[in-house]
């Protein structure tokens, strides 16, 4: 299995990617893990136009990544407990994992996913989001291994 | 208005306390903020012993705390968006959050607050549900000062 995690961002250096180094290096105990940033000169003035071209911007970046099972973040999505969002890891290859920029996903996007989630009815900052994404993911494997990690 | 956040925990150093230490300083541009750390021997031992012990250890702790309007983070609670807990800091002067230790509270505790939330359906660990705590806080008083951080 190998788990994809995109988000459209800048890569940057903070405490909140030092928290995530270690969450991957956790995950990298049960399966293969990758974080890939995307971002590009036509996502940055898509951006400073509009939102329905920036959220364009998002699906074309990530279109040509859906490789796999892909479930998109998005605050409309369906609301899960940890151990249904374990059911998700289940017989898959390949999950992909799409977190859109600031403007959010169009609806294009979202029904070429093969789920929609939603981490909480809360809005989540991008970097806060993307350290409870990494969390789950380390929580559902902990769950499909029976490690006693998630209790 | 003045906020405090309890919680049992010992008093530790890492990326999240640093993320922390920052998120209080955002806070404090719009209100006082304290974080508080309860742990002592009698939690450490009720927490050797079983969970209703674990549980009575922390009421114990945070009922002298409850001075103002006292809100506890459990799995039970009311779920709601950023602008519904916003609504938690109007003409409060002093709101108190808290979070239990790994066993939760009892329903005793429970019923003495005057809410009872829930930040999500997922399961976070400890240190991720304080990030978020006040991220919210931030974002709340954003919302309740007219600031476009919450947008």
């Amino acid at each position: 299995m190998k788990i994809n995690v995109y988000s459209i961002e800048k890569k940057n250096s903070d405490y909140y990617t030092k928290i995530i180094e270690n969450q991957k290096k956790m995950i990298q105990k049960y399966t293969k893990v990758e974080e890939i940033m995307i971002f590009n000169k036509k996502i940055s003035s898509a951006q400073n136009r509009d939102a329905i071209m920036a959220k364009e911007s998002y699906s074309e970046a990530f279109i040509p990544k859906m490789n796999g099972y892909n479930v998109a973040l998005h605050p409309t999505g369906k609301e899960m407990d940890s151990f249904e969002f374990s059911e998700n890891f289940a017989n898959i290859v390949t999950l992909n994992f799409f977190i859109a920029g600031a403007y959010g996903f169009d609806e294009q996007f979202l029904k070429k996913c093969d789920k929609v989630i939603s981490l909480s009815k809360l809005t989540f900052s991008h970097k806060i989001a993307k350290v409870i994404l990494f969390e789950q993911i380390f929580r559902a494997l902990s769950i499909v291994n029976n490690h006693p990690y998630h209790k």
